[in-house]
């Protein structure tokens, strides 16, 4: 969708290698009524996609300064440097901004499984034919550790 | 997170190849107040992320059914056929959904460019360098395509 915001409107049409001041993008970015915005975290060298999170504004900056992946956890409604528990840390290798500034994809480096069942990628349900009446879900990969070793 | 429904938690320990209908699973996606979820579409050979979107029961259905990506469309408030204005389909070539249901990756082709700015992928703008004080955001990609081509 184009965007009604003028600071990502002015970008569409700017050249390659144009660049802006991050701390700027980042007052423009959209955040939800809760503060919140969707970040997705794809492995940075096998662009496997790990998994989809939240962040407030702070969790971004932690994540900028600290150079590992921090979420806003929704249901712990608290700061979540991911793997800081489970060891399973999210390294940042990169960031983008999607075209209206409300979709967040960070490039990370994951040690270990990223999800908490202990697989590499939290999407591990994948639907075996298209078909609604005959399709089903089928788990598509196994555990790497046992996720009973993961939170102690 | 680990999921507090019963349904994706007794999926965590099945064993790789388990299947359940997946009429039953849409029945168990987590929706937000509004009755959406959030949809990663992702080039399905290239591992390219394109986009992240929105859908709600219906368009999750409309997808599957016509094997092309509908999402709902929260600016103009309705099903949106991706494509349906542009041309810029995404053919279905796969679902996945996350170990607590609550977030959808759909494999695609995307014929031409996904974003409304004529790129490939909606995520063309990129943190160069990591220190925020200093970090640029900067255009990665040119349009592939004129956007005013993409919408008459």
């Amino acid at each position: 969708m184009a965007s009604s915001n003028e600071f990502w409107l002015d970008l569409e049409s700017a050249p390659v290698g144009s660049q802006r001041d991050f701390s700027k993008a980042i007052d423009q970015l959209v955040f939800n009524e809760q503060g919140l915005i969707t970040a997705i975290a794809q492995q940075f060298d096998t662009g496997e996609v790990l998994m989809l999170a939240w962040m407030n504004r702070e969790s971004l900056l932690i994540s900028l300064q600290e150079q590992r992946a921090c979420y806003w956890s929704r249901s712990r409604n608290r700061l979540w440097r991911k793997g800081e528990s489970s060891g399973q840390v999210q390294s940042l290798k990169g960031l983008r901004i999607d075209c209206d500034g409300d979709a967040l994809l960070l490039a990370v480096d994951q040690q270990g499984p990223a999800c908490h069942t202990g697989r590499k990628s939290c999407f591990y349900l994948g639907l075996k034919g298209l078909d609604l009446k005959e399709g089903q879900l089928e788990i598509l990969n196994a555990p790497e550790i046992d996720p009973t070793s993961l939170y102690k």
